[in-house]
Order: structure tokens, then C-alpha cells, then sequence
């Protein structure tokens, strides 16, 4: 691979896309708000469309509305190399987060075309649909999609909280695309993101190796009781929703700090109750919880701890409790390949180079199952991130950037 | 008082003023789902005032939207003898609750309609605006205005969820009158109402004489956190608004449980957050909790203990706490020469008769600021309520209503 590690991004180009996805679905100053498949959602894909067919990528929509914008390779016949990410943000999202991924896949290309480098594989650049599950349960619907996990129909008729279906949004905002029967082949597939926790930019580290995943478990959780009066129903009566739900998020926290000294983590997401009005009990509520650890075993003897502690805080008030869905990610999923060639490109670069474990869910995770994957992260100040003060600078994101050009480049020539 | 024992009421006819009223803001089988100034409470108080109108009674509406209706006494200079309740219900609300209160009033004055007797002082029916606090908080907002414990231009400013105010409704449906620089005095008030609990029904008693209230205490709370990422946030610095609003609600119920020997209650009511999604902590939450006792240096106890609930469940959570509004009711505040007058109306009637505390929240304890004050209680099925299984059957009504027209008819004859 003659010469690739002197490939270099354009940066300035670069932030200039950044900057004007910043301004497509502000949230708060400094951030976005830019939940799938709303009309900021859709402003913003209409912009990267744009952007690739300008670069003359051919852009093809699928049904769960992922986007996949193609690089003609010299053998156009072999499955592309593929750079993706996410463009939608949490309700308090940051301007870089999943963006960064899909618009440096952009950046790559457009470099190839100023240095006239025609790849003999074909590359692709892919943003997923619904990746944070802001609007949308479950998170990463588009990938897991894509690769089979979910079935369309289930997940096109995944509801956000005032009704609205997937498919109907899509199809509202025009991303309602046709899906493959099969999905077409990857040779590889990397994903370049901030870290989104505080390692690298702690420790100085300009690019970060991804070796895999913390496993994870999510689950949603919903209970039943009955509506009574606040008043005069008896305590022994009662069979109150919400509290069922209040009590998983407080025995989700006691796990997470069960285990917190080993990197463990549990979070109480998300606990909606109907009523859930003053002066009435609920008979319904669901809670979104999840627990992590970089190690498997110790993942999975927390996830079976927040499954006991469904039971035990419906039976405490007095409800029924069903686990709607669970999802599970990370591991050592990655491909040592893949990882291989990102350690040793960042490496020949000249970068300071931190092999890491992934803590967030990402799409790398579901297109794992599919085609040698690996994902490769940039630092974020202070590990700030789902929230308006998420930041990186031009210099955090430029090492990475040249890390995935060159790796990509190296792997579609190949 | 000669002759005032033999009156009775017309059950039929008061039966099909509930019926009616059961056609309006239908709920789940069986209930009603009446908010507070939505358009089902419009046409109920349209209904409510058109049968007023035809019993020949005075409307006049008030600046909280608490509707009058006049019936003028022989010496109309006096303050009338007052009877009342609320016609809003609960969103899984059943159709007895308060409406039997104010229905029960226009059926004491079509009675004594029917017997042509027209009393010494002027009687009014009333119907306070937002008992429930369903939608508004805080519940009992229309008496609370009227008696001058909560300034008219606060009670028009409170919001529903949907950033709806108390008074830009009331304009909308037709409801915002103008209000009394003082409220005008009220020779005495009576609020006919179903018990909300199983004692009555339990013990085969016909009529509760409601010497007083469960002193309670509720509680509307606002955390304030910060937004981050569920993953790689490690838990040390993780400041979970809607974390700490769960941990609140399960003290809550532990204090309930801590006190329910001796009778008493505490709620978690209600749990809002912000963004409340998967993937993010929230930095905003909102939780309603009460207590209540019937021993008042008790339910102080558990006030105090809520409030130091609050302090704690704040700091645990890395989040801060406001305690944006307290409650209280309860007590014996109730007027003895009234509470007598209901307890030997009832005996001389020959009803199975039983001194009763209240559980519940009710407007009788505003109004008792303004006037000697008192509550007769019905029986309902199982103590039932704030669900659309509520039940009444005219038996479990009649003997109460005609405790009220006896009692009601003696003071204003006085």
C-alpha cells in the first residue's frame, strides 16, 4: 500500500459541514435537538444528499430509511468498503456526536476526488436511522434493520410518544426507501466517533483503537396496577404503576454503584405512568433501564440482577411487571483485522494511539453481525456528550479523520 | 323547626341528573374523564347551569370560574346557606365523586320547588372550579381562590401540561367572570359528598357524619440536574433529575407504609422529566407527593419526613431540589354546631348514622376558613374511587341527600 499513510483530510473543509449540520435542529446554545425523522431530520438528510450527489456518489434510500451514498470502485463489481455513522441527535444533543462519523465518511470521499484516487473497491457511506432512540424504541433500529436483527414491519411500526410510527414518518418526510431482500455484501465497515467518554482527552490520546464494546443490556419494562384515590385507599391496597417503575430506576442505580468501582454502570433512562396526576394512583407505567460492564461476565450478572429487581419492585406495590424488550450489545464483537489495521495506520501516522472499549451503543455493533467491522474514536472534552456543551476542536477530530481515509483507502484498494 | 324531619328528596329525579351527567366527558366503561375547563366540563357546566336556570335559580360565575346558583331566601338580605361540590372528575374518574355533591344541592332546590316552601335565607349551589387537580395543580384551586388562600391572579396563571393557563381556558369555554373583591359571606356550607373509602360501606352505615379531615400534606417538587450519556458517564459524576424524583417517590411510599398501623397514607402521585428518553439522564424532574394521618402531631411527623425525603433524595442523586409548592388540609375544622345538626338530622331520620373522619381532599376545608362548615358522606362500593369502577346505587345516595335537605332547609328556616 504505497503512500497511503500520506493521505490527509481536508479539516477546514470539514468543519465547514459540521458547521452547517450544526445549524439544521438547534437545541439549546451550542447544541442540536435533531430527533429521527423529523422535519430537521429531514432537512439534514436533504443537505447530505445533496453534499454526495455533489460529490457524485449515487444515493440510494432503504426501507427503514438508512442512506447509502456510493463511490464507483475501478472493480465495481466487489462490495464496498463502508464509512457510517448517524445523523440524529438526543433532544439535548451535541453538534458532533454520530454526525462526525457520517460526515468524515463525506470528507473522505471528497479528498479521494481532489487527489483523483479512484479506489479499486467501491466505497459506501452510510447514516443509520433512529441510532439514539431519542424518538424511537429501540435505539439503532436502522442497522439492527439492516442486518436482520429486527424485521422491517416491527420496526417501521415502532410508535414515539404522540403516535407516530416509523414507516408513517419516513414516508411523511420521503426517506421511505425499498429494503434489499438480503442485505447487499460490506467488505468492511468503519465507523469513526467521539468517544463520548473522557479517556483520550484525559490521557492526551489522539486517536482512540476500539477493541470492542462494553456488553450492555437495555431493557423496557412495563407494570400494571390499578387507578384509586390518593387518599383514602389503604396502604395494603394500593397498586401503584408509577412506583413500581420508581422502584426499578432506584434498584437500577444500587446496581450500577454495586459495580461502579469495576467501570460498571446502570441507568434509570426514562419512566412514563398514566395517570400520573396528582391525586389518583397510576395503573401503568414503563421504565427504560440498562447496565453495562466491560466485563462479560459482570454484564450479564447485571443484567440478571435488574431482571430480578422487574419482579420484585412489582410485587412491592402490588403490580404486574413484563419485560417488553431487552437489547444487548458490545463484547469483543470487532474484527482483529480490522482493529489491527486501525492500530497500526494511527500508529504509522504518528498519532498518540490508545487501544479502548466502546461504553456507548453504536451501529458498529448490529453491522458486526454482518461484515468485518471496527470503529475508531475521537477525543471529546471532559467526556461531555448528550448535552449542549459536547465539544471537540478541530484538533481533537483531525487525527482520527486521516485514520479512517487511510485505513479506508488501504482496505478498498486491496 | 316544625315539619322539616318528613322532607324527602326525589331519587328518580336526582337519579337521572346523574345519568345525565354520566353522558358528559365519558372515560373508561362506566367512568368519566371530566378535566377541569376541557370541553366535557364546558357542556356539563352549560348542563348545570341550564337546569339551574329552569329551577329558577340566580347564576353568576366568579373569576376562577365557580358557578352560583341563587335561590332567593323570603329576607334575600341574608347570607345564604351554601351546598356545593365539584362537577370535574378525575381522568379514570368515576361518576359520583363531587358531582353527587352539586347534583344533590339542585335536587334540594327542585324539591322545595315541588313543595312550594320557600326558606327564611337565600340558598345557593356551588360548583368550585378544578377539585381534582387533574389537570391544574394544586386540586381544590376554585375554593382556595374563592376563601382568598390563593391570590387570583396565581390561580389564573397555573398551567396544565400542555402550557394551557386556568385562565386563558376559563376564557375559552366561557367561564371567566368576574371576581368579588371580598367573597361574599355564606351563612353556613354544606358539602354532600361520596365517602372515598370502605367504612361506611363496610359497616352497613347509611350516613357518615364527617367530623373532620385526615390532616395532610402534599408536596410539589422540582430537581434539577444535568444531561449526559447513560453509557460511558462514569456514576460518580452523574446528576439524574428524574433519578432523584424516583428515589422521592419510593421514601414516599416507605413512610406510608412506616405510619399505615395507625391509618396512615402517602402517595407517590406523580413523576415528570425531562428529556425522560433512553440514552440520556435527565436534568429536569418534577414529582406531586403526599401524606396524611389521622392524628395531627403524626401527620406532622410525616410531613417533616417527606420534607427531609426531598433533601436526600436530591443529594444522592448529584441533583438539587425546590420544593415549589406545599399543601394542607384536614383537621377539625369543621363547624360542631353543623356537624350536631347533621348527626341528629340523620337520627331523627332513622338512618343507621356513623362520626366519620375524611380521608380525601375536598373543598369543605377552604370553605371552612370562610363559614361554619360541614360534610355528609354516602357510602360507595369497597370505598371505590378515582376509578371507573366507582359505584353508587340510589340507596347508598338517598338517605345522605336527605339528611342535606333536612339540614340545609332547618338553617336557612332559622
Amino acid at each position: 500500500m504505497p503512500g497511503t499513510d500520506k493521505l490527509r483530510i481536508d479539516i477546514e473543509r470539514f468543519w465547514s459541514t459540521i458547521e452547517r449540520s450544526a445549524e439544521i435542529g438547534p437545541g439549546r446554545p451550542g447544541g442540536l435537538s435533531r430527533l429521527a425523522l423529523t422535519d430537521a431530520d429531514r432537512q439534514m438528510r436533504d443537505q447530505f444528499v445533496t453534499w454526495c450527489r455533489e460529490a457524485g456518489l449515487a444515493v440510494r434510500i432503504d426501507g427503514i430509511g438508512n442512506i447509502f451514498a456510493r463511490r464507483a470502485g475501478t472493480d465495481d463489481t466487489l462490495p464496498p468498503v463502508v464509512m457510517g455513522s448517524h445523523l440524529d441527535t438526543q433532544i439535548n444533543g451535541g453538534r458532533f456526536d454520530g454526525i462526525a462519523g457520517v460526515l468524515g465518511g463525506l470528507e473522505v470521499c471528497r479528498t479521494l476526488d481532489v487527489l483523483g484516487h479512484h479506489t479499486h473497491r467501491p466505497i459506501e457511506i452510510v447514516n443509520w436511522t433512529n441510532e439514539e432512540g431519542a424518538r424511537f424504541s429501540p435505539p439503532m433500529v436502522g442497522s439492527g434493520c439492516f442486518v436482520g436483527t429486527y424485521a422491517l414491519d416491527w420496526a417501521q411500526g415502532r410508535r414515539d410518544d404522540d403516535g407516530q410510527s416509523i414507516g408513517e414518518e419516513l414516508a411523511r418526510i420521503g426517506y421511505l426507501g425499498e429494503m434489499e431482500a438480503e442485505p447487499h455484501a460490506f467488505d468492511a465497515y468503519f465507523e469513526f466517533h467521539i468517544e463520548q467518554g473522557y479517556y483520550l482527552d484525559r490521557d492526551g490520546m489522539q486517536v482512540g483503537v476500539v477493541t470492542g464494546g462494553f456488553p450492555s443490556t437495555g431493557m423496557l419494562v412495563e407494570f400494571k396496577g390499578e387507578t384509586a384515590h390518593t387518599g383514602p385507599w389503604p396502604m395494603e391496597r394500593r397498586r401503584n404503576a408509577l412506583l413500581a417503575g420508581a422502584r426499578l430506576l432506584v434498584e437500577t442505580d444500587e446496581i450500577g454503584w454495586a459495580y461502579a468501582s469495576g467501570g460498571g454502570k446502570a441507568t434509570a433512562a426514562r419512566l412514563i405512568a398514566w395517570p400520573n396526576k396528582p391525586g389518583i394512583l397510576s395503573d401503568w407505567a414503563q421504565a427504560v433501564c440498562d447496565v453495562r460492564h466491560p466485563d462479560p461476565e459482570t454484564a450479564l450478572a447485571m443484567a440478571e440482577r435488574l431482571r430480578r429487581a422487574v419482579g420484585e419492585a412489582a410485587a412491592r406495590s402490588g403490580c404486574t411487571a413484563e419485560i417488553l424488550d431487552t437489547w444487548n450489545w458490545g463484547g469483543r464483537i470487532f474484527s482483529e483485522e480490522l482493529i489491527g489495521s486501525v492500530r497500526e495506520t494511527s500508529l504509522g501516522l504518528g498519532y498518540r494511539t490508545q487501544d479502548i472499549l466502546s461504553q456507548a451503543g453504536h451501529d458498529a455493533y448490529f453491522v458486526a453481525r454482518h461484515a468485518p467491522t471496527t470503529m475508531i474514536f475521537a477525543p471529546c472534552k471532559g467526556g461531555i456528550t448528550h448535552n449542549n456543551a459536547e465539544l471537540c476542536t478541530r484538533e481533537d477530530l483531525e487525527p482520527g479523520l486521516n485514520v479512517l481515509l487511510n485505513a479506508v483507502v488501504a482496505r478498498a484498494d486491496r
